[in-house]
């Protein structure tokens, strides 16, 4: 409602600006039983954070993340696991001239007017620090579905007006963190990285866009209608900060193709095959599961997902704060003011969004995971233990 | 959490399959005292219903609309409105085939997959035909919106590989209904429907999208992070049957504009100037409020209004039943077979889709207005009443 | 948020005013494959009706119940279930003197000061009316409870100052609907009846209260905190009509027990003895799972379920419409008057509060199951069928 | 769902363990302006913190609030305010023997068995010590409630057999925190007093009961049916720790009046004539609003507030953690072991008490005034500010 909770069962919730005492979020919903350290948490931030390369914000946070609850011995207990981040190197002076005078097409302006108040440092709520939030309550979640089997990945498949060509699966998992663009084609990531700094060197920034892919996805998540799993994606995706578009399988090609050419026919999974039949202790049965050929659907039919791969794109507009002069009304003194943002900001945001977008990803996924019913809400079984009023793994809820 | 219901605060609920005995939603969160009938309702209902021209399904729906609840006297009473829509026209058995051998990227799989069980009748729940509620829900929040002075519309402005020119605000309501195709560009929405009829003619179907607009929106809806007024957008849009790509601003050209090209600079809305000086008895001030001098941002900028005109597209893939051979596996049998999709069904979705767009612009827009306190949850003004408590219109509220 | 929702993932939505046109609830959040006709919600419908006894309104509503979807050839889809009732016999005439003159201790007043209008024909949306939709839901929840072992029941346990004995669960069941105080202890329910009949002839009513229990409910339902199973049970009780008190195990009485006579110490339960060590090939244990020896607790231990059988009571106070005169002051003249509820009234709730206690508790078990995960939330297996893309009963997401 | 969030406009989101790193909550939904420090938290976490009295556990937590976001320049900014109270004095040692053998009636068993683990020290997330977050969040919604005029303040009425006789809001407020037990009747509190030190020396524990009462509360807060201001109620204090009864009202005691006796009369509000009818221009009108004579309906008619006070009672049983030897099951070793909970344990509950559920009801109390639309849910006019981009105190929405 207030914007600062995202899920139904696995349930994050935020706090903190970017020049505020610390970051923080509580991720409740986790079932029980997960090991689950710092460390964890920790390799996503790492590739997300401030600092990383000459193409990103100078901005040193370490952006070392702390679990105040829900850890016993190395393994969740069910219970919401607190997590913060302390702020570290804030310096918010080069935000005053802003305080009134807001920056062109950022959110100084439209904060000031809903709030009548405003955290200016370093863009406060409305900087996408906030993302280290939900980075951080992304890695739980990846690693919750790395256990059923589903495994996601993003990388950059556009900078400016150039776009890299279709890679797999495979290759961007490879090759994405491979250079500072996080683009899997290494020949058009040194492209890209080329007009990066282009751009950086004239004072300006640059849009481009982040291609994902969730691979493992099981038939049958998503729902009838407004919580289908694209509205779902499509809520989770444009609250990406600077996202202006979020597409699924064809995307906005679609609007160009047949139904003839883009309707996937079916065949027969053989690899299927016999298992319902014979476990069921059936007569034998030669043919599995209809799957469809092609995958020009996106993973989506009906708005529930069909065990192919899921895949899409998120459009980021290039960054508000430039160094190039702008205009702006001072609404204090009436003043119209020609201003250069100095501050510390990144040129372009997909070489730091990919984990961001990873993350959204993996808390869509997730929480139809759980509302599914296909992962029990309650516990995994990870965890060996004398906790367990039952011997282990031995659980109650398959009596 | 079941994807019946959409909104916050202005909730709709909605049931019914396509081929069911009736369709219907309860509308729950129209603040008392707004002036309602059926008929305010049914003009929308008209613009989406089936046979309404040779580019739409044949099928025979007057979808009349009947308020079971919620009116008293002509006006809204604050409790939830039921609505009804009987279904007429439905003839099941031309689906019998499609039973347990699915049509090509339809939701006949996956509700199957994930329900066992499945209501084959024209799609069942997976139709668009629920849509129709959709719509109705949508008739009173724009007839809300109306009165705060928020007006929207949508057109179509791309079939197949034709994409009409931008056309103004004014143009989209003045012409956007005058074509069957729904295309505010009369000469190209002459050409649009020359393509979907050749598409027809070959018993195949054609993609397209849809531009909507918002005027009026105040500055200040929308809220900090995942709940900002394009994640809601996106949920919205992306649960519209068949969408493949939402976009607002620039859209997926996003990725290629800099900074400083698509930065909005600041300047003083004139109109406004004196105005808060005078009414709070301070000094004169010859400035109005800081005014963006051009969209490019798309009337949202931190996830918050603006206060400038939202807009945007939505993507809509071809129909997928179509009279062409396609490929189909039926889990029953273990054949695979070729299979025509006989039924009544659109060659195109976008024409029948604006209203519904509209709709899902609408209950978003009316659900942040509620939420952001500038319209009150309980009662509008428009009812002369003996039922309160105080002489009307004072609202105990305003005590 | 708007008052006419329950539930998280059984979510139970309704419309409908005393005296309009139909009362409706959609059941969103049943899983597929359930048995489920009109008879099988029929028959609690009936015990709540009005007119079946001489202590009950005169009102002569049939509550024929219409099933407009999420049924499949006798099977529930998976999709929402629309209800709807209705209205037969309202006589809108004798409220009249009360548009604007409240009637004492009603809604009536206090809607139009919210609303600002009202719709006020028998007490519009206030009446207790509304509660065939919440019966009508609870059948359902009543009948997925019942395939998971989990039965229910309510009876009338005191009548102003007539309480009745301790009754075992199995008396609540034998002799609960044999009277028409609907009290289990006959010779209690003779004297109630005879007190309820003093009041009627004085043109007065009374108050009194219901005891409710289930059995079979499974440990682990509920949750820490906000959203533990007594705080659930607590909202759904507190919104039954006219409720005054909840209380779970020894209620309001716990006040003068202390901690070493109302802790229930700990024994093994022998008859699950062996079965985990045996199941896991481990060696032969010799005892079972933990189990109070006694129940004071009222099967509920820091806000989850213990497996002991829950049990509370709810306390309705008197019908406020009765023939006695009284005072109300109208709004409209300014008019102190004495004023006469003529009408059509019961004199007493309880006896047909008991279906709607139990409809409530059955709604709030239901939603527990599912968010524990111990039912598919998807499907449940009574159905056969070719609708399923696997044979049937192989369900994908136990593969 | 998961149970750690409460409040759906003013939202509460907490996290922590009894003996774990950290307590902590989200509040989010403070609308932006509102001055707020520390300090404004930290008197009340002082009356509920442990040790301040010979009845209170000697734990020695000095529960210092840290206020981590959300706020600038000593003014709410209208994000999440990100709250951390850091445990200092765990000693979870003396907890060990129940790892595996529960306590009686405690939360050990129920949480292991639905999470097959457990964070045992000091109860984990079962213990009362989360209250603090419900305190700290409860201290922003008072002084929210203040600002409009709402006042609300409980005190214990009951220990054991020992109950208070009625006494004024004013006696409460004046008395309530002259002594230990926080009951506002001097001379009961002192026989309190003694009969809690009696079963304290014994080694044993006792319940007792809290009256809560709020004036000020304006007519209309709550909403039909499922969500009435009763129903929101009966949840928020039935998820205080070791609550078994809520009442408002007359409570248990209702069953026993009749309608004629229970029903409060209606008569004007001199205090109200006149006015609305001289702001309007109208004639004038010699009488106001219509008023109860009485209050025994507790300030709620039909679900909604009436204008009078709200009142009620919550019942708390007797600490479950006692001295006294009890029986446990250990479910490792299959032993019956008598068991004495040492560890450092209140005695009693209402006196630590009576801020948790000042806390609920103010909690409850403030989201129903921002879903009301009586407070403006984006902000307050405490803050004069350059923040703004009108002139203070021009709000956007009131123009």
């Amino acid at each position: 409602m207030n914007g600062n909770r995202f899920g139904r069962l696995f349930q994050v919730t935020t706090f903190g600006e970017s020049h505020g005492e610390a970051m923080g979020c509580t991720v409740s919903g986790v079932p029980a039983g997960l090991e689950l350290s710092e460390e964890d948490i920790q390799e996503d931030l790492d590739r997300r954070k401030p600092g990383q390369s000459m193409i990103t914000t100078s901005r040193g946070e370490p952006d070392d993340v702390s679990i105040k609850s829900g850890i016993q011995d190395g393994y969740t207990t069910g219970t919401p696991i607190g997590l913060v981040i302390q702020n570290k190197d804030a310096r918010s002076g080069k935000y005053e001239p802003f305080i009134t005078a807001p920056r062109p097409s950022h959110g100084d302006f439209t904060y000031s007017a809903k709030f009548g108040t405003r955290n200016w440092g370093g863009g406060g709520r409305s900087s996408a620090r906030e993302t280290v939030n939900w980075v951080a309550a992304g890695a739980i979640a990846k690693k919750l579905l790395a256990r059923e089997g589903i495994e996601l990945k993003a990388h950059v498949n556009q900078i400016g007006d150039i776009e890299a060509p279709d890679v797999s699966f495979e290759e961007i998992k490879a090759h994405s963190e491979e250079n500072d663009v996080r683009c899997a084609h290494p020949e058009t990531a040194a492209e890209m990285q080329d007009l990066i700094e282009d751009y950086q060197d004239e004072g300006d920034s640059i849009g481009g866009s982040i291609y994902f892919e969730a691979q493992g996805v099981p038939v049958g998540l998503g729902a009838p209608r407004f919580d289908s799993l694209s509205a779902r994606l499509g809520q989770a995706m444009m609250a990406v900060p600077a996202t202006t578009a979020f597409e699924f399988g064809l995307g906005t090609e679609a609007a160009e193709w047949t139904g003839k050419d883009r309707n996937d026919d079916w065949e027969f999974d053989d690899s299927e095959a016999h298992r319902a039949s014979e476990e069921n202790g059936d007569e034998p049965r030669t043919w599995g599961r209809p799957t469809p050929v092609e995958n020009d659907h996106g993973g989506i039919q009906g708005g529930i997902s069909s065990g192919e791969p899921i895949y899409g794109e998120v459009t980021l507009h290039a960054p508000t704060s430039i160094p190039k002069t702008q205009q702006t009304a001072d609404w204090e003194t009436g003043e119209l003011k020609e201003e250069q943002v100095i501050g510390r900001h990144d040129p372009v945001l997909p070489p730091r969004g990919v984990p961001v977008v990873e993350a959204m990803l993996a808390l869509t996924l997730v929480d139809f995971m759980l509302l599914s019913g296909r992962m029990n809400p309650d516990r995994v079984d990870d965890q060996p233990g004398k906790y367990d009023t039952e011997y282990h793994p031995s659980n109650p809820r398959n009596e």
